[in-house]
């Protein structure tokens, strides 16, 4: 866990926002486990100590949800078999391989479908696209919650919205109900110290934080030292990258071909049972 | 701050599972502030530390985010005109108007848009309703974030579903550009010492944790249990209740009529510019 110091603050800020840090003092070691996050893709051998999981799902179910509809779920898998499939579903993504446990969140209104048979009570409103946004809010904080739990831990996370890549397989090799999809998937592992990374800068304050209203003047002024700041950290941590950060991004939206196969995701959870009007 | 002791952890977890908590042992500073998460929606006049705002917003975006896009963004509003018309429109909900900090999250496709723009490069990625998806998922890791930071902070937190009632409505009174739109918002202030809340039950670990494949066989079983929480938690915090959980959880999804306007939830992020393909 990191010392929670005002000097760690002013070392955790510069490395979050570069050039240009905020100038804040208020910490603790909450604070700073969040200020710490970085991705994980690379884990040493060392097991989870025990209780990890139950642990990260209580973290879990703590955070808020929806009218405490709880229609959220979570499939942890460590069956080697799985989740080589699963990488490879995902996009062939070697560190679902790696982990020692990877987790699916599930946006999940098959309980309540469940439950509503068993009682013969109606359940039109899970028709609706709302519920479905419900669901995946509800599996998105949950598992932020996990992710920091873990994090406070030692342990090492990354996030997979490759599991959105192919949803029907996905659901298949899961075994999920109908209603319910694979919202994305969590790598949790040791970080493996051979192989550090290092905290990403993000867009300044004023790119993201409105007051009262939304200033859409701000993105043009203040993108060109956020593309400097990235093209710093990438050159630190050995990234290829040929283009500044903007064009990245504007490459990664393109098209649909830019989308693996994720321009499908409409049809795919349509056949999973979501009907989304 | 919540003290980290084991004897503190089995308290919270006899709060948030009743009578049957799982046996755990892991705990520091940070998995408690998790733990010891309850909505707030009484505040005190007390205002926030100076820097109170930034700190949330750093933690925000110290979350993941999808290919590090950032598609997401947050309105700060503290004018008290905006915050009223703001319950109003959230289904009259008081303690919009009388929290110190309303925070709107935004799920935030116009940046890649103006960014797009600038460069005169394509964006069609952007009418696929992945993007909306991975917009809406980034606001929610972000929002959890800053509910974490606050709660560290000794501060309440609750979120308002209820900002999706009138999407448009609330896009024009903050201004937002198009491709965005409010997930949901959230309140934060001291809370008031004079009307506590409790740690609210959730499901048995067993209902929403599936060990490499999902089983749709609990559900049924151990819900009359988890009914009971709920009912001994209401009793306690002096709630009306007509009816278990379970049956209040169906009225809730029963049908359109139930949704509070966001039935039209399609048709309204239309409006403000997804396509959603």
């Amino acid at each position: 866990m990191t010392q929670a110091t005002t000097a760690n603050l002013q070392k955790l800020l510069k490395e979050r926002y570069g050039n240009h840090p905020p100038a804040l003092n208020l910490i603790n070691e909450t604070i700073a486990t969040l200020l710490d996050h970085r991705s994980v893709r690379s884990y040493t051998n060392q097991p989870l100590p025990a209780q990890t999981l139950e642990t990260l799902v209580a973290a879990a179910q703590s955070a808020a949800t929806s009218s405490n509809l709880q229609v959220w779920s979570v499939v942890a898998v460590q069956d080697q078999g799985r989740k080589d499939r699963l990488a490879a579903l995902a996009g062939n993504q070697a560190h679902i391989s790696a982990c020692p446990l990877f987790l699916v969140w599930i946006a999940d209104l098959s309980r309540l479908q469940t439950l509503g048979d068993k009682n013969q009570k109606a359940y039109d409103g899970l028709d609706y696209f709302e519920m479905m946004m419900v669901a995946t809010i509800d599996s998105a904080l949950a598992a932020q919650n996990a992710a920091v739990a873990a994090e406070s831990l030692g342990l090492g996370t990354v996030y997979i919205g490759g599991i959105r890549n192919k949803p029907e397989e996905v659901a298949q090799e899961l075994g999920l109900p109908a209603r319910s999809f694979a919202t994305f998937g969590m790598c949790v592992g040791y970080p493996d110290p051979a192989l550090p990374t290092g905290i990403k800068p993000r867009l300044p304050q004023a790119s993201v934080l409105h007051h009262e209203q939304y200033d859409a003047s701000v993105h043009a002024k203040i993108i060109a030292d956020y593309n400097a700041s990235m093209e710093t950290f990438s050159v630190e941590q050995g990234m290829k990258t040929s283009q500044p950060w903007e064009l990245q991004s504007l490459h990664r939206v393109r098209g649909p071909e830019a989308l693996s196969g994720r321009d499908r995701l409409v049809a795919a959870l349509n056949k999973l049972g979501f009907d989304m009007k």
